[in-house]
């Protein structure tokens, strides 16, 4: 923490606001400048609140230095967290594919994307029971009896489940039906319910907020660690810009300073990122060669009929095109598909 | 609902898209234009999801005329809503004030401010019990502790309580203790909550997310009205862009167009809106001046030892001193500050 | 400027940077951490570019403590300054309209609208000879015959004139016809035109650019005073944000920062601000209400009619009820229209 | 062009809107629907400012359909641009490598470079001799003796050479010394500028402008196409957004879209997009992936010592390591490195 003082602040301001940091219990050293005054904190800045002194006579701002993420900071845990589950491992030297349609819809639907995706060596499915939608007329998803169909898919075919979390409530149930728990973006900060899957047995796949920093996002998980569940993927799905040509805007750029942060796996959702069918497939090869560790992407056999999200979703050819180009790339890179 | 064709795309493509939309129980009227063509849609486009037109062939863009929100909506319900709670209407004619600490710290500081904003003709109290903080480390609220507080200062003083429930699990203490249930602006589309306080007593104060275009935040309206609960005011508390001259950006410039689209009243919280004490008496001024109803604001008598957003919290006399300003305007404005 | 190094940074990683600091003849100051080392650095950061500093070994982040700007900078200048142009003093105590049609269409038009300005009392007359349209199709001004209309007013009825100067080699006739040159906010990082008014007699109006920070915006105006034109007056006139409910997000809360850290007046631009007439006078009162110097605001006889921006266009009759608006308020602030 | 009308509009709204259009020379289509009436509009809608309809009563608001670019669209142009400058062409089969020293230091840096990227198979380099700096005090280029330097390593070397045109006074000396005028991310609706290079017989790269929409930034590479020039290049460098993890927001997401709408080539500037030198592999492997036509990359032999911009700058080693990874991977997708 570094406290400037304004270029006017004379020696009793300075020494008011070194003695507040004393109060504080940290220490102060000040850093006379040609201008101004800056003035070093050291301690342990995270359990109170040094913000208060930007409010001091002669302050003119405050500026943090420690990066408040702990547990999820690379720092202090060097080596990349593999999160494991079904049969998969999210994490370095592989590429995961979770796949499947927005929503479930049938028990029909869910078991051939099953079987597809098994023949085509895909280990985990995507698709969700609840939905979170803008509006409370469209359709909600088929809830618990979704959580049924997922369960079956997966007794029948092997297949590893991913499915959204959006109620503590529901915990219990779809930690039943499912491998890995999907945090939502419009839950990346709802904390009751990252308290809740803290305490897991299920690994967490934790979406980035549709307007929160890569330190919003951190600190999210760091909920997740904090108590106790290790097991934390994060998953870049688009952001809120100004840009108006796809739905939101996929911020793969994003990527190399998680990976540099942070020890946890990044993978890349580019149907939700894109919102357009057509984006899909170049977003998805830029998440590999960007160095994401896998995708969440929407297939459906027949996207024009589907419930949700149809635009955004590839159908089982295109899907079987993408994943041809991607294990290509990923060979080049050293990356094995999984 | 209207489809736009590419230029280039020929009368297949047309009749193939027209008959998707009759299919989906809609009527299409094509446009034949210049350069191309487009086909409005007529019928009920709110319970399907005709987004899947976008992917058919020939197809450039997919532009959606009627807004989705209807019982938020001014075309529905031209009058203003006024929202009433302890002895206070907020809505036109008032302006309404409801200021307290961040977080409820303690009974001494709860009943000193409740004291304080009485004798000052203030009629509501805000104050946090349970707190949602960016960091796990950081203080989370007094929680049900706290909410007693609330209560024993509304039996002592008479003042209304607004304070934010964050878990549905919460909710039975927090309506015992709150006249108006707050939504924070992380928790704006969290719909599983949305749906436990549009089944409340209490009417609900809805801040807008931090990313959220004013029709998403009209919307997640629309889920605490569509559940039978018409009490609800909104609260404009700063969005996310990139600037970066205070902690969020203070966005006045939506209550024209909320009170154009929606006849739900608008309050201001310029605390958070700022994050700096110094720029809120300003933008206090400013949200009065725009049309607001009402503010949402931080006080407290030492802010400097607060235990969270000290730095955006006005103390006793720089409050008074507002508030004076406040009325000086508003009977300029012909509106009364309760 | 503060080097802060990653949390396992070597003693030799410290000395290396400490090293590089005294290189670039700058003064390091380690101060060593709980968990890492942060370097202070003092002396002239401002020519050099210590920005190198970030690639070195062990480094995590750069953090510029200095704010760029000196000129523009309040702690240089501690009272405000008061831009004179025509009869008019923008600054501390008034509260300065600058109205009219967004283009000169006509002799006619032009000469009516000075006509009922200076009726009200209105000293500056706005409207684009030459007009930045994002379309190469669309109309671009009367150019050198709309400039002589404005000439012919400024004669005819002493009206002030404001026009926007969009090309360097229109400046000598540019400043001929105007009493202010305006840089449009396309052109504010238009650093050769930025220089070209660095060194005019006439007073300078700084549009801010759609994504301009506040430091970007002004370090623009650094450019004008650098260059020996003190006369700058800023004009926040909308950014580009992720919000649609109006054309550009006016970012009123960009004014208590900018009047504390800057000696130069703010102006608003509700129109450009807005783009909808409906949503303009409550900007404008809100601008008057945040502390703003003063307003640019389009009127038109006949804005049905208007050759460019006819939507965000009030008519006379919706102006006058405006200016009785804004005269009320001023009175109660202690400002005075002008 | 739609004009959509408010629920409650009477026919006699309905009727003047549509009498307002045959007046402005457009044929007006009603098209009541059940809640609402919707008008569409057809004829030629670019010359003339329907914005003006907004205005009238009973209008909710005017949408527009038809992209008022023209000879940049992929509508009128279905085939891909190729834009050829030195020995070099910039299009489909091929992904070009532009790079360089940010600015240009001196004639030993430059000619270092020029023989070090002839070497590697590049032909064209990229160099600021006019730098846009956001301080007036930065160091802004060596101006006519950088192109003097420039114009030296071009005919020593073969190679081409692509430098920024900020100032319309300098074109014609640029343009003797560079391949490629480079309008740079602040300058890219700078008209008088865009309207110069219309009439040069030099390609034009393009950058994308900070908060520029891709319709914005392609109706910006129209003015150059529609003053004769149709050798235009696109360059993605990175947008301003909310998030802070990089100095901008690279965009990889804009190009499918680009290359839907558009014919001409989209470059990209990892560089400047990231801002830091550790993130600028990534990012390069992510543009081609994801179909970008070539990059324009910043290197210089000792970064570190960089007079502008080294903390992004990667260093000759770094260069060829991206260089080979890009080698293999372009080989997978069938495209050839020039």
């Amino acid at each position: 923490m570094l406290v400037v003082m304004q270029a006017g602040a004379d020696a009793a301001q300075v020494e008011n606001v070194v003695a507040a940091i004393r109060e504080l219990g940290l220490t102060p050293h000040p850093l006379p400048g040609a201008t101004r005054t800056a003035i070093g904190i050291t301690g342990n800045t995270g359990a109170i609140e040094p913000e208060r002194l930007q409010a001091l006579s002669g302050v003119l701002e405050l500026i943090r230095v420690t990066k408040p993420f702990k547990l999820a900071s690379r720092e202090m845990h060097p080596e990349d967290t593999v999160v494991r589950a079904a049969q998969t491992a999210i994490g370095p030297g592989t590429f995961t594919i979770i796949a499947g349609p927005c929503s479930v819809e049938g028990e029909d639907l869910i078991l051939r994307t099953a079987d597809f995706l098994v023949s085509r060596g895909v280990r985990m499915l995507r698709a969700g029971a609840f939905k979170p939608r803008s509006s409370p007329y469209s359709f909600q998803g088929l809830e618990f009896a979704g959580l049924d169909i997922l369960a079956k898919a997966r007794e029948k075919t092997g297949i590893g489940i991913v499915t959204e979390l959006m109620d503590a409530a529901h915990a219990d149930a779809v930690e039943q039906a499912a491998d890995v728990l999907q945090i939502g973006t419009r839950n990346m900060q709802n904390f009751s319910l990252l308290k809740r899957v803290a305490v897991s047995k299920r690994p967490v796949l934790l979406k980035r907020g549709l307007a929160a920093t890569l330190e919003e996002w951190l600190m999210a998980a760091e909920y997740v660690l904090a108590g106790g569940n290790y097991q934390v993927a994060l998953c870049e799905r688009g952001v809120r810009t100004f840009a108006d040509h796809s739905r939101n805007t996929l911020d793969l750029s994003v990527i190399p300073p998680a990976k540099l942060l942070s020890h946890l796996p990044v993978l890349v959702d580019p149907s939700h990122g894109t919102g357009r069918r057509a984006f899909v497939p170049a977003m998805a090869m830029a998440a590999l060669a960007a160095g994401a560790d896998g995708l969440l992407i929407e297939i459906h056999p027949e996207p024009d009929k589907a419930w949700s999200d149809g635009a955004q979703t590839l159908d089982f050819d295109e899907f079987d095109k993408l994943l041809a180009s991607l294990r290509r790339m990923a060979e080049v890179m050293g990356r094995e598909i999984n």
